[in-house]
């Protein structure tokens, strides 16, 4: 599969990735007028396959690294993942052939695709997450451990920070992250290329088609005036798990990642209830008075309530009318290995992870 | 002049380098030790001056960057410097000629000696600071506000950052101290090389020569029942400004330096009086009862007042019987540029800089 991207799958993209980005990522609408910027000026955003690369091809794994809050306010220059891969070639002496997604969720879906058509090169259709995690270790190319090590770290200035022969993944995030909060909160990170063959070994795969799917999913939905949550549901596997209004927003910037926490008051069936979400960039856990109703690695997301467009962590604010979605991860973020890096205990939570409950028993939308 | 150190040598460079270090620049005995152990294991330690090189031949200036209290704690590996220059000669394919210290204060004399004596390299006589800095923008090589990039830093697990097209060396400062926080609290840092005629106009010129001969003096009085502390002041034109006991130490480890205040008790002629230091990494400021004795750039030193031998800031504590000496500043660090840099307002101090008061004025030990 050889795919060029239209406006339209574009508009499609955003929308799907900010719902599989769990609040974070990046904010879609800003990636996806940096992609459509792209088209505009004569480039192509092209995706592959992973079939359509040879097995030792190397691949690039890339995204924007930062709290969502600065990502929103912090323009970028627009060349700096190009920028990176190309400093990237010239430390090891080698010339790649795709970028690839470390995450799907977000404008993180479309970094990687920026980069590439500057340099000439496709995208594959795959992630690292299948969602957006907020640290760098959190990816599932590197849930053996081992650090994608050198990265390239660039910003807006064109500084560039190169970081070698680190052998711990965990440490490797501390140190890019100490580093993105000097450079003001947001830079481009592109990782130590890895080959086609272990990107096959390690990604979630087809997941910018999957987020083109679910976009265009809401979208027919909203043009037929169905219900754009069930549709969302129906896509994902995803289930309703509380419907309401936001009445509290405590989000801050601490350590280069927002923190934070909301409070949903429940409308209709949940009238009565209120709903607590924790975010670390993404939403982490989902309670209903105690009750534990999501947490990650299963995908909570927020999406309006009547349009079901994605509401992420950098724009939720007081009196949003809001639903909130389960979504199951992919199987390949909770084998035991996973887990060490994107479970409950990852995000130091004592809850053990519980997969979402089926989609009958939870009950679905008024 | 090419000089190759004994361990005679080296005893008194550590000593001089000590109390040039106003308290800090890495603890000396550590650095004395190391340097030793070059000389054990058969490599020469050889010093040479400024026009013993070729004009535009390159010059690595070098030092351990962190907190002198940890300095103390965590044992480098003791190749750190030669692999940071091999780093930065092979991310700029250039060869180096020799090193020189960023700063001659404490262990960081020593420093450059060691990495240059692994790559079969002699080290300049000369330093950026005629002292000891705590921040990477300190130095006179780089007071025209341009940074020494690239930095390559490397820590004692051969952990590699290289920082690259980074303009301002203040930005540069605080890109490198929030790594080497994460690496632990310390690091080697290797700047970008620079010609040997820039290093002339830049730098301080022969201050290991200094450091040696302070320290030959301490040692002589010591030997022969002299005053140590009257001779330090005539080798360095200083003054005696406080005389006491260390009644207080104030000391913690704050984004990746050591900040502290010290109080000390006067004896003799100081009885009744307190005189208050503060220090970051290195002794910033010396008050009694609110009179300003000195100021950086200043250098403001702490001697056993019975032995002559330096105190730095960390392994100063209750109990020590000391003598505060104040010494005038090189010129090169008094110039309104270089005030910028290493002036009481690059402390955030709002006090102007006064220098030194003339000898006599202040009094000499009792």
């Amino acid at each position: 599969m050889v795919w060029n991207l239209t406006h339209a799958d574009i508009e499609r993209i955003a929308i799907g990735a900010g719902i599989l980005g769990t609040g974070g990522g990046g904010n879609p609408y800003r990636g996806m007028t940096r992609a459509k910027l792209q088209l505009d000026q004569g480039h192509e955003l092209r995706i592959v396959g992973l079939d359509e690369l040879p097995d030792d091809a190397l691949v690039v794994p890339i995204g924007g690294m930062g709290a969502p809050t600065i990502g929103l306010e912090k323009i970028g220059r627009g060349d700096e993942g190009k920028v990176a891969i190309e400093e990237l070639e010239s430390q090891l002496g080698v010339k790649v052939a795709a970028t690839v997604p470390v995450e799907v969720g977000g404008g993180n879906s479309f970094t990687p695709m920026i980069a590439a058509t500057q340099l000439g090169l496709p995208t594959v259709d795959a992630d690292g997450m299948g969602r957006a995690f907020p640290e760098l270790d959190m990816v599932s190319y590197y849930f053996d451990g081992v650090a994608p090590s050198p990265i390239v770290m660039v910003d807006c200035q064109h500084r560039k920070v190169i970081i070698r022969d680190v052998a711990d993944s965990k440490m490797l995030e501390r140190m890019a992250r100490a580093m993105c909060v000097q450079l003001g909160g947001s830079a481009m990170v592109a990782d130590c290329p890895i080959t086609v063959r272990r990107l096959r070994e390690t990604c979630i795969p087809n997941t910018l088609t999957l987020a083109h799917r679910i976009g265009d999913t809401v979208l027919t939905a909203q043009h037929q005036g169905d219900d754009p949550v069930g549709a969302i549901c129906e896509v994902t596997d995803g289930r309703v798990l509380f419907c309401g209004k936001v009445v509290d927003v405590d989000r801050r910037f601490e350590r280069g990642y927002n923190f934070g926490r909301l409070r949903i008051a429940g409308l209709g069936t949940w009238d009565g209830r209120t709903a607590v979400i924790d975010l670390q960039n993404e939403f982490l856990i989902c309670r209903v008075e105690d009750e534990v109703l999501a947490i990650v690695p299963d995908l909570i997301t927020l999406v309006d309530t009547e349009r079901g467009n994605p509401i992420t962590t950098e724009v939720v604010r007081y009196g949003l009318r809001v639903t909130v979605i389960g979504i199951p991860a992919p199987p390949q973020l909770t084998t035991e290995q996973a887990l060490r890096f994107v479970g409950p205990q990852a995000f130091g939570y004592e809850e053990p992870y519980r997969p979402l409950k089926r989609r009958e028993t939870v009950g679905w939308r008024v």
